[in-house]
């Protein structure tokens, strides 16, 4: 089996992705992986880090091996000049095309899998370009229709049923026809991604207690149970709808995932337990995509201060799914 | 100083409540406490679990002090046969009898603190009385105008501004006024109850990502942050409002206790983290209350497997409380 590299993309070059690519390279036993970024931006960072990282400017075609301590870069100028900390919006276009050539490259076959370091929606925003995050524009631009976001760390894995909205707007937006895609994206990709046969997803009720019966709210009953039962019957292994502080818990029983209504219904038990090592992955896309779970920490940039924790479990994970057949 | 016992309601008799106090006094370094309940309902359920536990009847202005392995119970009847895992509507109003007894005595003097044990809600209603929770019913019976939820399980302690209601109701119930409250509320009950001098309390934003600048909801900037502008300009050391996925990590610094908007936005990673042990306090009344973590488990009364980990917590936490000048 011919093995492809992973490929990154840096993130907003302001931010901390340039830090943590060289952090990674010039680490012990980095996973193998290009980064899209402007070389001589990495190069400057580099000096900042005081890093003896070696960057070689590679082909896109031919990214050959990386030897130890070597950045491996394709090189994507920036039109505007980088200095940390502050974000430009002049720069957003070049580094949606960078985003782009990534995804082209792992559907052709040249990457093994889309690794993204933090960018910030507002900056793009601000550059005139409507945006509301990575996860929505790798799905427009590989045609998919529905990306789900799983946050993996440790042994949790929760994805969610709704991401980014306003949490008024939640209830409306939860639906049985956009719960029933969502379930058949996390299960489909547990089982081809992750490799587990028969996977048991816990599903958390809408409202506190799952609605206690109706007593607290009746989309619990009313939206979830009726989709539940129906993916049971059609024989996927799901457990429903389960008061949000109980499924967390071990009395729950086991599980492959967990699968919450809301943002910020699972993200704070994921990230208190997988704090600095969790990993945001997209399913539902036609290649394996992995990032941090954290933001561009515009402060950190260039100190040597950043973690890159997360991005090693991004890179570590990535490489995982890729791997599957 | 003289010290008084912690005072427990044995909670529905059908469920674990019984098994709890049984399984306590009966353990090696029991906490000083009476149990109000009907002791023959004790006796049989020992009796099930064949524990050597040695009640001991004894008379609410009397409560002396255990011997080992003894368990005093204040005889209240229950006017109807008590079924392991049958709840019956019929006793329930003997059952909230109890628990005014408890908190009477609790005021007067007799007791140091209250320690409930769990009750069904849906047994209670069904009796024809309205009732919306212990916290609800012990602040109307204590003429205490706000009471506040707070979870505690070893290092976490997290309080709710909304407690018991649809999501769909949520973002209309947080008011600054009923923010500034709770706030006022669980920061005087940390100084005065938990001896915290300055206490730090983080406060989560009510959207994800705390609204994002008002991109993912508005009440973030518009409710929450005035009113915690407003108390730290009165001394108070508040820090947020933060995205709640952040407000569980160490990246938001030390913390006393964190301000959840909402039921599932707190006690999910609460019962993750503390799992078995964690306790709930209600402050705001001019009573000591603690409380399990968890339901009546119906199913497990009688049978010897119910956990009386959280129990064991509550009754400790509530003779710490109690202890505060």
């Amino acid at each position: 089996m011919t093995t492809h590299p992973l490929v990154v993309t840096a993130g907003d070059p302001a931010g901390i992705g340039p830090d943590l690519c060289i952090a990674v390279a010039a680490g012990a036993t980095p996973p193998d992986f290009v980064v899209i970024s402007d070389a001589d931006v990495l190069e400057a960072r580099a000096e900042m880090l005081q890093s003896d990282v070696k960057l070689t400017r590679i082909d896109a075609n031919q990214p050959g091996a990386a030897a130890a301590s070597e950045l491996r870069v394709i090189h994507r100028p920036f039109p505007s000049p980088v200095v940390c900390g502050r974000p430009d919006p002049a720069n957003a276009e070049a580094l949606l095309n960078g985003l782009r050539e990534a995804v082209a490259g792992c559907r052709d076959g040249r990457y093994s899998a889309l690794v993204t370091a933090p960018l910030s929606k507002r900056t793009i925003i601000e550059a005139g370009i409507p945006f509301t995050g990575h996860t929505e524009f790798l799905a427009a631009e590989t045609g998919a229709t529905l990306p789900v976001m799983l946050l993996v760390a440790a042994y949790l894995r929760v994805a969610l049923a709704t991401t980014h909205l306003p949490l008024r707007d939640v209830p409306d937006a939860l639906t049985q026809d956009g719960l029933r895609q969502v379930l058949t994206i996390l299960h489909a990709d547990l089982q081809n991604r992750f490799a587990i046969r028969e996977p048991r997803i816990l599903v958390c009720g809408l409202n506190p207690h799952a609605g206690e019966g109706g007593h607290l709210g009746r989309e619990d009953e009313e939206i979830i149970r009726p989709v539940v039962d129906a993916l049971c019957a059609d024989g996927m292994d799901l457990v429903g709808p389960l008061p949000a502080d109980t499924a967390f818990t071990p009395v729950a029983g086991p599980r492959d995932a967990v699968l919450a209504m809301y943002h910020d219904q699972g993200l704070p038990v994921l990230k208190h337990a997988g704090f600095g090592h969790a990993v945001n992955v997209t399913l539902g896309l036609p290649i394996v995509r992995t990032s941090v779970d954290h933001g561009t920490a515009f402060d950190l940039a260039g100190t040597g201060k950043a973690d890159h924790g997360s991005f090693v479990a991004a890179l570590e994970l990535a490489a995982e799914l890729a791997a599957r057949p």
